[in-house]
């Protein structure tokens, strides 16, 4: 059995995912002392409930399979959201039925080669994914792991939605996209949309749009009618953000029961595990405890937005737990690296349309205080 | 906006998903006191010190994202593999990397419409997936989600694997099968494989192999060297049988760094959840505790094999937790109902190959007792 004969490990990959980059981790600084304003996660820790709930599950039943449909977390999700259980697909976080999504709605483009050709008038409808610049920077990546065309199209300069006859008159947008995916609110920008011009955008849409709320509990309003009076519109939404449950993955969509019949064929079996399953059922059982939160977070989102005018920053209008501001003095990225220096990391990113900005997660009040604080020593720095 | 212009569901879901059949949870009766024998879980319950160790970290720490790359216990498991952490991916559940091995290994079908066609002589070598039947019977259905082609061909009748020349021969076998996957020891069958005889095969085939170690704890021998030493190898590992954690969701491949890295490329940011993490590497520090385990439930095996002989039945020979058993009297499926009848879930399959059989979970001495009880009581009101 000569070595010489075995494959090479490079021919055995497909060619689609040679061409996918890397995945790069988000940053776990392990610095102490740090205030960690940079990933969005919520800074109050889940209900006392929800932990008693899940401590009390951890003993020898961890040895069986969790239930393999969320039966118990989709009645509780149907009766607070008004619909059937039939309504609601529960994933290993929103990324997963968001990556469902993709599969189940969008052709893969064949690879173009000796063997398969594209006919002369050939339909690419069917594999296009489509969303807006800047969204949830997963949406390309899951349309290039699928083989997917992608269709990014520009928001406005502020980060409003451009209306459905400013897309027509665009002509990027295509409004016969197999899939279209809308962060709403936006991220990273924090700006909120109104329903009805949501739902503007839905109806003239002939393929599926996945509205995802990760960020909603934090906003004025939401448009989870939407997914159950229009057949082909999904919301998403999470147990990570608003929630403190980023550790245990639970998301989960809503929408016309066929189209989740059909999501529902292409997920593992066991797709959510048990605990993550009881902490999210514990957590429907204490909303008043969470509203709490929200309440805590969105007035300290406001407190620091005029912290942050007055010392010059822009900071933009936001409808979740983070927000833009566009610093004074040195360019965002350096902010990111004196901040750093004092111990704040928050998030920069090299996009155009936000290069200008700092993404800074709305954290404790305590934290919101030492971000002032920091970003005061910084600017007396500099007049030194 | 009228309603009549918006898109059908069942207009917006791929072809391919329309075809495939709805997933059909295991069963997962409600029934006090009953004996479950019926989905090969662990009857042990975890090692207190990681009962511990996942009670510890429930805490405020849920709120924060899990180790995106399950850093700590891929380190942990090279150390125990005696491999480096390039050449292990956690996933939720192995379920969750077999899945990932047919995305990333093998080329769907184009669907043959009027936009793309096959050429005359064009290969579909690069899109079949491969399995020995019967085997885990979620290869065809991996296979099917992502519109691959399947090659399924049939293990010998005493579950034994045809030899490479046997499989030349027979002219069902591919050797030039994108994916290949195989169960060892293999279920439902538990029959054992040497890895001796998974290295002529392996050598053989040109394109990846996946030794499906899902039982390998309870077996004589594995094949986790077959992975380090052969570029097209990878072996699946699980923590849900052996390690009695189900309910975490925790497997993982070992193999090749680069066809590591590929997998790594398209699987979820954060698949593999917190909590799940916790515990398996706490697993991992008490690996002694689990190895008393495996003895005694081999050593249930092989007393409720000679019981159920010494009572008539056929008892295969078993390298799992779990065997088949040919019953006399009654046909295997009516064996079914009278033990459930008596409160004791097993397993009755009506493929072809194993309809003859029941298949019984390894449960407690106990439970292994209440089996053979029930089983003479059955027996009695025959011949009454």
């Amino acid at each position: 059995m000569p070595l010489m004969s075995l494959p090479r490990p490079k021919k055995l990959i497909r060619p689609l995912v040679h061409g996918l980059h890397a995945y790069v981790p988000g940053e776990q600084p392990k610095i102490k002392g740090l205030i960690k304003l940079n990933t969005n996660e919520n800074p109050y820790p889940p209900s006392p409930k929800v932990l008693r709930a899940v401590t009390a599950a951890v003993d020898g039943r961890l040895r069986l399979y969790p239930n393999p449909t969320a039966e118990t977390l989709r009645a509780k999700l149907a009766k607070l959201h008004g619909c059937a259980p039939e309504n609601i697909i529960v994933g290993n976080g929103s990324d997963e039925v968001l990556a469902l999504a993709v599969r189940c709605f969008v052709e893969p483009k064949p690879p173009e080669n000796e063997s398969w050709k594209l006919e002369a008038g050939g339909d690419l409808t069917h594999t296009t994914v489509q969303y807006f610049t800047p969204s949830y920077s997963l949406y390309p990546v899951l349309a290039e792991i699928h083989g997917a065309a992608k269709n990014a199209v520009p928001l406005n300069a502020d980060f409003s939605m451009p209306s459905v006859a400013e897309l027509r008159q665009g002509k990027l947008w295509r409004f016969d996209a197999a899939l279209n995916l809308v962060t709403t609110p936006n991220a990273p920008s924090g700006r909120g949309y109104k329903t009805n011009e949501l739902e503007k955008l839905c109806r003239a849409q002939n393929g599926v749009v996945v509205l995802d709320e990760a960020y909603v509990d934090f906003a004025n309003e939401n448009a989870l009618q939407l997914a159950l009076k229009l057949p082909h519109v999904l919301v998403a939404r999470t147990f990570s953000k608003a929630y403190s449950l980023c550790f245990q993955r639970v998301g989960y969509f809503v929408g016309h029961a066929e189209l989740i019949a059909a999501l529902d064929k292409i997920r593992d079996s066991y797709n959510v595990n048990g605990l993550g399953q009881i902490a999210a059922e514990a957590t429907l059982d204490d909303l008043e405890f969470y509203r709490a939160n929200f309440k805590k977070i969105i007035a300290t989102r406001e407190t620091l937005a005029r912290a942050l005018t007055k010392l010059g920053f822009r900071a933009l209008p936001s409808q979740t737990n983070f927000m833009l501001a566009k610093p004074p003095l040195f360019p965002a990225e350096q902010w990111l690296e004196k901040l750093r220096a004092k111990k704040i990391l928050v998030r920069w990113f090299s996009a155009p349309a936000v290069r200008d900005y700092l993404r800074i997660t709305i954290g404790t009040e305590a934290e919101a205080r030492a971000l002032v604080k920091a970003i005061g020593e910084v600017m007396r720095e500099k007049l030194v």
